[in-house]
């Protein structure tokens, strides 16, 4: 069986031509952003899909379902983009019947989140696993669930929103509008924004600025991370502080949703047990000892290429 | 079809004949307390349970399964009440093996709080809604969640444990031995003992003492929400602030779950409007507004017999 992902990053698009053991034949990738319209990117996706499927070697009859992978808000119904974050001059794009357009077969959408899930679920080192959560991890927080062996999708398309989860009423503005939400505390986008803040209002002692080369718009969660490894009193506070919220927002998770498995993307597969350890300590604290002990809480193990099996998945999951 | 349905209480056990439709075609209770030891309890059910289906009018041979709600802990694939809250005298009891010899036919068993989800999805003013979230709201805040129109039980059966959800860190102390649980705050013991801590403290002008007849352990909150009602000062400040936490809690779960349906028991079947008016204004400051346009929030559509409609839900389901 023939499939290919479409994986719409906020940078980059890749494309791969795979089976459905997860297999990838052939793959490559655009930039995402360089079209200010849509149609330019749209001549160009359908060129590189083009590309992809010729040097896989298939014929373009012979594909049996798209998937695509994007950043939300979308329509998943419709198949819209609504408002792509990195790409301001694309508004409502209706990417599946373009794409749909040019490849003549079934195509499938869903966002980046879920389809991490499924990818982990489909082709992970615990594929199979009935209850399991990603986290997406990086700039913002998401997540993708899944319960009992198929995804949490929910009513609006918005199951798995853990990141706008409130653990603090009244907490820090979170980029949704909302205040306290989990994203607010652990996304790296605003972590960084804070650490910036209060490096900013000055009197604080830290080896942070240097390692940003004194850029204080360069400060993100790796060099925070390093810093703290270094023992940089401000940095070990501020990663303990990161930490400790990191497991509220996950606690809640297990007590609600009771997984096999927890995986975290992006800045935990770059910091790896720098982060996992002291969270797997500080769950403690906030989730029940069984339910904590029955579940795994890891690295994606899909590593840097997710994006491609997430939407390879995204076909699987569609054509069931 | 025939099934028996058996409610294990705190306080009364209740036995009913059902078919799949949830028609109800006997029913009786007995006491869940009286017996110190398990066998004399043993002996009553297994005598309730022959009255019941006796006066139902089937052959004790037509009866297809039996579907046991009981309050957590239990080992749900052992069969087994690990510890009944109300009955420090029972440990361990392996119930379903007992109902099982007793009534010779396959035996199922759940929590309450997932049994009464399973009762609204199948009998329900909802019913087959396939995303829905159950909350018992009554001394604790227990939940039961289907997703994809099944019930998310967990890995170690602790799924929906909603009530568990830290929403506020170092928070008030829950009888969970955690800190900041979202039940610390809106359960309904722990919301009296705290309005008795604070009458008790001194210095509370509050009608709700004399409302409780001077006993401060008869407060609860029925009669906060009556002083509320009739404008007392401190009863409303309590209530908006009971509110604004209830808000919290559920908004959380449209976030992470994005149900069509999340349904109250108990207190909320009590009150009604008073409590849910108030708590549907408030989630709009908790969660996304397509997600909460598309979510209703209303009190248990099963009114207070829902323990029955659970226990048969409960048989129907493991039969599947």
């Amino acid at each position: 069986m023939h499939i290919l992902g479409i994986d719409i990053g906020g940078t980059k698009t890749s494309v791969c031509l795979g089976n459905e053991r997860g297999e990838i034949l052939a793959s490559g990738r655009m930039s995402s952003e360089k079209s200010a319209n849509f149609e330019q990117y749209g001549r160009d996706l359908a060129q590189l899909c083009a590309s992809i499927i010729e040097r896989g070697k298939v014929a373009r009859t012979a594909l049996q379902a798209v998937g695509i992978s994007a950043p939300g808000p979308l329509d998943i119904k419709r198949g819209i983009l609504i408002a792509p974050p990195n790409n301001p001059g694309w508004r409502d794009v209706p990417i599946v019947a373009l794409v749909k357009d040019i490849l003549k077969t079934p195509v499938y959408i869903n966002n980046d989140a879920n389809a991490c899930a499924l990818a982990e679920y489909l082709f992970g080192a615990y594929r199979g696993t009935a209850d399991l959560v990603y986290l997406t991890f990086s700039t913002g927080m998401g997540g993708g669930i899944i319960a009992n062996g198929r995804l949490l999708q929910g009513i609006t398309d918005t199951g798995g929103e853990v990141g706008h989860q409130i653990i603090e009423r009244d907490g820090p503005l979170c980029g949704c509008g909302q205040r306290g939400c989990w994203e607010a505390f652990v996304g790296g986008r605003r972590v960084a924004e804070r650490l910036r803040e209060k490096i900013r209002a000055g009197s604080i002692k830290t080896a942070l600025l240097d390692k940003a080369g004194g850029n204080l718009e360069a400060i993100n969660m790796e060099l925070l991370a390093a810093a703290a490894r270094e023992g940089d009193e401000f940095a070990v506070a501020e990663w303990n502080e990161f930490s400790e919220r990191l497991a509220q927002g996950i606690g809640n998770l297990i007590m609600i949703l009771n997984p096999q498995v927890v995986l975290l993307g992006t800045i935990a597969i770059h910091l790896g047990e720098f982060i996992l350890a002291p969270l797997r300590e500080k769950l403690r604290k906030y989730a029940w000892s069984w339910p904590l002990a029955a579940c795994r809480v890891e690295a994606s193990t899909l590593g840097a290429n997710i994006g491609d099996y997430s939407a390879l998945a995204v076909a699987l999951t569609g054509m069931r």
